[in-house]
């Protein structure tokens, strides 16, 4: 099992330790005769590559990736898509003290309980890393959604506690935190090169839409539409909490209230039900939002303990971002085409 | 696929609609030599059952489990228990509105939009009564799960706004709303009835902790603990966010105050993550919330469209909670224990 | 995991044990809007059904399918199928023997060894009743095949080595035997009936093919057609081999004789390769024969040992079949529908 | 779902195109603390490879495996091990007639009629190079099952009619016909050349064993051990049937002569069962056989059609195998050592 494996007609197998050889992905399921559009790969990967603003680690990598299968010419020929992508910048610092000690906030105590052995440079599989593998996943995914005309749209809603207070999508992807409000994105901007000032970290919250996702999407019981894209969210290391639509909202809500009237034309008079009723999509625009939760790596002194249980204090070196949330975006976009893409064609199998 | 299998290793199938003939469940992977007792299954499904307090519908169901197979004695034998409920107080009223018009808030439009067809007869497959299959197989992932030790508690710690502000465990199962605050539990007995009074519905918030999950469950990178926990929670029709230890407050937090210190002993100085970091469990507390949304069936002039689009209005006639969360509380419970199950299982494969 | 899932969209999980309370399936994934023919349901459950004649065993059960949801009037909705067989006739006999004793030529010892318990009344879930369940599901894929025009037809080729000389499909379901030769048909069941007397038991090879298959089902390179088919064939306790067209004469072939040459209007000059090439349906009729045990079960006295390990003698008395070829060939066809339907439905998600 | 993915717990997911970049696959599931013997696995590899021989293609690939994830130093970490092969040796020959003629023997047609697009280099995804990937993960699979210390060998039984007569474990390895006959061998030998010098090709059968596998593996009722390894053995393309034990001679047996007496010990007097009774381990040793048919690829003149369904003729030069038989002996036993290696960590869940 593993773990490694993604959905199920559009099924995406990943690997990759974050200072291995490389990492990479193979898509079984992608459809014959989907135009591959080598820009549009790279381009979704630079969103996500480290070293693209001042905002995120110094580290660069290309990131560029390598079709090893799948694709003749341009076209994909319906057998299993791999990409890889090789690691280039991996610093060989000593990882010595890492062997020995385990990083409050990472999967560290996780791994070495579940396996006996954990790969220490870098943090190894759970770096987040390994999500570069999923945004190539994602580019394929979207590529293949082109034929609905759906768009998913991921962006900063907060950071450090500065929320976007207006909405303009041309300026998402004009500002290094990813913000649609450009004076909130000067000030998310602010607060991050202070907490990494200060050998800190911050969060925020990620709201993501997609429009044009028919009515009838998704399966009941239990591979809802939101239950898939929220295990797909949740999946993502740094995710502790996903809402969608009114999400907790609905708590102090009645039921007259929080109701979305039908109108004529499939429309809907509100939507705090984020375009998905009983797991199903309604054909109104999908909305959620993910809290991402601070960077745990920062330069500065934490308590914690070694393998022998002793009590011991790390400092955690090396370049990372201090804000995951502007390089988590497109990972969100990502796997939220992938979780699409696969309802997509499980949705063509449900009828006579 | 359908989307009704849930699990890998312990892998339930259910099936049934509200007004159907029975529903039930199909566990496969179920381990040998678990004892099988009947009276915690009865117990079990008697506190999800409908018509046990004045909080809930009036509409009352034996909720009988009969199990079918798998069971020699009172030992499990490892081959898949099935388990049927008999559907056995349907009124038999005039669903012939129903079929014409969507219901506000319900899986209606989406199901029709899906199949071309549906089951209008309460609701069918949408029906929160499907939920009593969970239960069942939930009971038998206890009972496996008690040779780890594990505890699973959910509770009510909010209701139509009103918060639990104490903690008694032995409170919980005392008072209707399954609140851990006698004197909340009181104030949320009152909203609920005020809002049935109104012909209207209140929504709230279920908190679930689990204790004695040791460290090394969940696996990398996709099959996350957290985030498997997020798709069964979601997988419930009127779940609509879901949160892990600090959820949404860590979008506030810089990452010197998130990150959870570790202690000598396993222990952390606090639980922000939840008890799961990079989707593995710690040996920490596992802590989650989810938003239940208000009963979407109401008894007020609600606005609409029918089959071919014109405006409508609709009342909901019939027996409907006024509020899901007392009795969605054991469906969070055994949801955890299905996905605790599958998990022990499965990390008894992820070592020489 | 267990081992009674068995599908990808079209998905079935079973259930059952011969002397419990009940067998049956929940198929998840039956497409909307198949008609539901409860006539042909009965006919399929009765061509397997015990006691139906001089041939098979004296035990005698009705069968009768329950369906308990996923059908409305008699159109399915697209949710789960559940289907129930009630046992009625499971004598009350003892089995203490059976307890301490392992049959030779039965899972006995494999269960045991397994699950370290085991059912012994008739065999538990090991017993061949167990397929009854399969039978009910596959009726359900043929009424969804029913409208590609496939047609399966398996047939009794040989017994006791007494092999068919002619074919007539006319005959097939004429004579208790299932063969398409009605001389040789006489001499079967004859030979079965001469095994019977002697207390012993007799095998034989049922040959199935299906037309109507368009070219292009099967997924490579791991669910080949052939492979799955293969798969399901020996999932059949009394399955010990299978080949396809040509199957184990292709050894002695060259290449020159082997390939089939195409003809124009997508036709092949011979059948060599049974309808499937590198997995896929060419769309030449599909071809396969089954080596079916004899019962192991036979009244005569075998040598064997008992749960200490200590020799023993057994002679297993009881109503079995003294030859299993007549009444899996029903199963045969539908383990055939449930592989074509789950094709037939993966295929429309291959291409754009 | 595409049809590459294999396996439930030991998942690998392959990929690759005979004259593409490169081939491979992703070990999901891959236990940790596994030593990773680089030598054995080249070992393997070279067993397979092409041009090792008279008998094999002149083609030559050094078929060098790349390991680039889930290994530290020589041990498995518990993340997927993700391997790759490159091809070397396309030699970049005209392919445009291939691109308007199927070619008899082939999936040509078949992929065509399934995607509406097929790479036409060598076979592309339907090439048996695709194998080279499953040999890499079957040296995975069986340096995890060393522990149980399961050996599986298979040989060459039959080539061309000619059956090796006399066995000798330590001649298989030795004679470029893999047969455990040295006489055989060479009469195996002079064949294929025959058939080579004659512009066609031969077939044959192959045997394999695998001794120690202990009682209890497999999942009743549908992933018998025995249907699994049919399964697999199945979806190689040039394989047309299995017969498990007695196979197909069960056909003229009588029940008393077919049932396997169990002695003390846990041994049997025969193994007509193959080792594998009711889809279980026995503990005896597991014996099967294949059918390979001769190499679709001939030099001579075959009738075949076009794309536009016109009569055509096809003379197919270019480096193929005269007989498949001697390398997809490695193949068979790293197909069955996949599958063992899922059920060895699937039987770690039945019990409690």
């Amino acid at each position: 099992m593993g773990g490694s494996v993604f959905g199920n007609i559009f099924k995406i197998s990943t690997f990759g330790e974050s200072h291995g050889e490389a990492l990479g992905v193979v898509v079984d399921g992608m459809p014959a005769g989907i135009r591959i559009d080598r820009e549009f790969l790279d381009r979704e990967m630079a969103r996500r590559r480290p070293g693209q603003s001042a905002l995120t680690t110094s580290r660069s990598e290309s990131d560029h990736v390598e079709i090893l299968s799948g694709v003749l010419g341009d076209v994909s020929t319906g057998t299993p898509v791999a990409m890889v992508i090789c690691n280039t910048s991996q610093r060989s610092k000593d990882y010595s003290e890492l062997e020995e000690v385990f990083r409050p906030g990472h999967a560290d105590f996780g791994f070495f309980s579940k396996y006996g052995i954990r790969d220490v440079r870098g943090g190894g599989r759970s770096s987040g890393r390994e999500t570069c593998a999923r945004v190539a996943a994602g580019a394929l995914a979207k590529m293949f959604l082109a034929q609905y005309g759906i768009r998913i749209c991921a962006y900063a809603y907060e950071i450090a506690g500065i929320r976007a207070e207006t909405f303009d999508i041309a300026e998402i992807e004009k500002n290094p935190a990813r913000s649609p409000d450009p004076d909130a994105a000067v000030a998310m901007s602010e607060a991050i090169a202070a907490a990494h000032r200060e050998n800190d970290s911050v969060g925020g919250i990620v709201k993501c839409f997609i429009d044009n996702v028919p009515a009838g999407w998704g399966e009941p019981v239990f591979d809802k539409l939101d239950a898939k894209l929220a295990y797909a969210m949740m999946s993502l290391g740094s995710v502790k909490a996903v809402e969608f639509g009114a999400g907790f909202a609905v708590a102090k809500m009645r039921g007259s209230e929080n109701n979305d009237p039908m109108l004529p034309g499939g429309k809907f008079a509100s939507n705090h039900a984020g375009g998905i009723l009983g797991g199903i999509s309604t054909g109104a625009r999908i909305e959620f939002a993910v809290a991402v939760k601070p960077t745990p790596s920062i330069a500065q002194e934490q308590q914690t303990v070694d393998k022998d249980g002793n009590p011991r204090t790390i400092t955690i070196t090396g370049r990372h971002d201090p804000c995951i949330v502007p390089r988590i975006i497109p990972v969100i976009e990502a796997m939220s085409a992938i979780v699409l893409a696969d309802f997509a064609l499980l949705n063509r199998t449900v009828k006579i």
